[in-house]
């Protein structure tokens, strides 16, 4: 059976994310523009909205958590963007997002559920069908829903019948138990390798159209994550991410059994190295 | 200014050793592939072979040292070769090979100093010019001096004029001390993390070519190297092993300045990973 992998991992900033963001920015008028865009993210969504942002010359405000790593505080700053992260917990960022956002009138940029942030990561899986008519299942991975929702929307509109399938971490499953009892569950705050899949819940919007267009959701653990990763990083000599390796997780797993042709996308490329000692 | 690397790193076996092992390979009649081939290393030329012969169905025993890393020795076998390594020094490895040889009647496949094998590395850059007509500039690795004077020979064929630089480690530079003497120069064994630069003097029938070819032989330190790779790893998302990074590092450190487009050749990918931590 023929796999494939659709490399966001070697996508400007290094993961999917600046396509939603792109796309976002791209919908501000020029008042909008000026007064600047404001995300929260600690990780890959912050720096899609950095690099696009400078891209289009927008300012913007990325609030990350205190807890962040430094090397992505700086990478996020090195694409032009202010970072805030003086009194910012998890809990409490998107709040003060949103202070920022009234007090300057900038418009906040929110990770997944957002329509403009959906069709933009739904470019991937549209390049996917458009340069690989036989593909018949494509895998992504699975957190707040923007990739898995923007997959499934494009592809599945190309190409009815195709098999879209939604990958978790096990400790991070919501989006699994989400999909199997037909309403968005809601966890704590899970402990996972794959640190771009730790949402505690599906966006709405994202659940939508997951429940209608979504073949199934499966989790792997985070030993064979981290065992992916590595068999990634020496036998195909990319790196990727352990959220940008559940999809190849699952099949090795055996946790999906695709009917022909398979695409999987890896989400991202933003290793931290010291998972690897 | 602009810098296009080579990727060798994701070639056939992770570098591009396998070009000159299966130009060498191809040389060689049915009687000769029929009583198979030695080579003695302990790294990428060892999977070079390994995988050449399988491809060509010619049975290959590979001679390595007992001190090989388990990984590469694995690597090698799973290409189906016959790896030796009881009683193996780096030292002695030479000698067995030759023994094994004599025994079977197998033909030995140098390393390095082999014009078969020369040629064969010298397919890297005839693509690098044959895609980029205005390269003005190619760096390479050196070790042993296949890949420079294989470099060197098809590139200044093809673009008379055209400035190639081969980068060593500097705690292992024989070959800048040949290229500045004018006569091979022996070391001790060097202690450097490039382990595929380790090589104690530059191959004759290279040796002759890089003098009359190159322009310049430059060294760099192994921190400057590890910081090189790190940021292969990050920026780019390609793993790359040090001795592939010797020639971005050049350039970052200055030692090069090219005067136009220049091509870096990132010579492999078989990383070990704990160099990380």
């Amino acid at each position: 059976m023929e796999v494939r992998i659709k490399c966001e991992n070697l996508q400007r900033a290094g993961s999917f994310k600046i396509r939603g963001a792109m796309n976002a920015l791209l919908q501000l008028d020029d008042d909008q523009r000026r007064r600047g865009v404001v995300a929260f993210s600690s990780g890959n969504h912050a720096q899609g909205v950095a690099l696009a942002a400078r891209l289009l010359g927008i300012p913007a405000t990325i609030v990350m958590p205190e807890s962040s790593v430094a090397m992505k505080v700086q990478a996020t700053e090195s694409y032009g963007a202010k970072v805030v992260t003086a009194g910012v917990t998890s809990a409490t960022r998107d709040t003060i997002a949103r202070e920022i956002a009234e007090k300057n009138g900038a418009a906040v940029i929110p990770p997944f559920d957002d329509t403009r942030i959906i069709c933009g990561a739904a470019t991937a899986a549209l390049e996917i069908v458009e340069e690989w008519h036989e593909v018949n299942t494509i895998v992504t991975p699975l957190g707040g829903g923007g990739l898995l929702s923007g997959t499934a929307l494009s592809s599945t509109s190309l190409k009815p019948g195709i098999d879209v399938y939604g990958v978790e971490p096990e400790a991070g499953n919501d989006g699994e138990r989400s999909f199997k009892s037909g309403k968005i569950v809601t966890i704590d705050p899970p402990k996972t390798i794959a640190d771009g899949a730790r949402t505690l819940a599906i966006g709405q919007r994202n659940f939508a159209i997951i429940r209608e267009r979504v073949r199934d959701v499966v989790s792997v653990n985070d030993e064979i994550l981290l065992e992916t990763v590595k068999w990634s990083m020496y036998r195909t000599k990319l790196v990727i991410e352990p959220t940008g390796a559940l999809g190849l997780a699952a099949l090795f797993a055996g946790k999906i059994r695709p009917k022909g042709p398979v695409a999987v996308v890896i989400s991202g490329g933003n290793l931290d190295f010291s998972l690897l000692c």
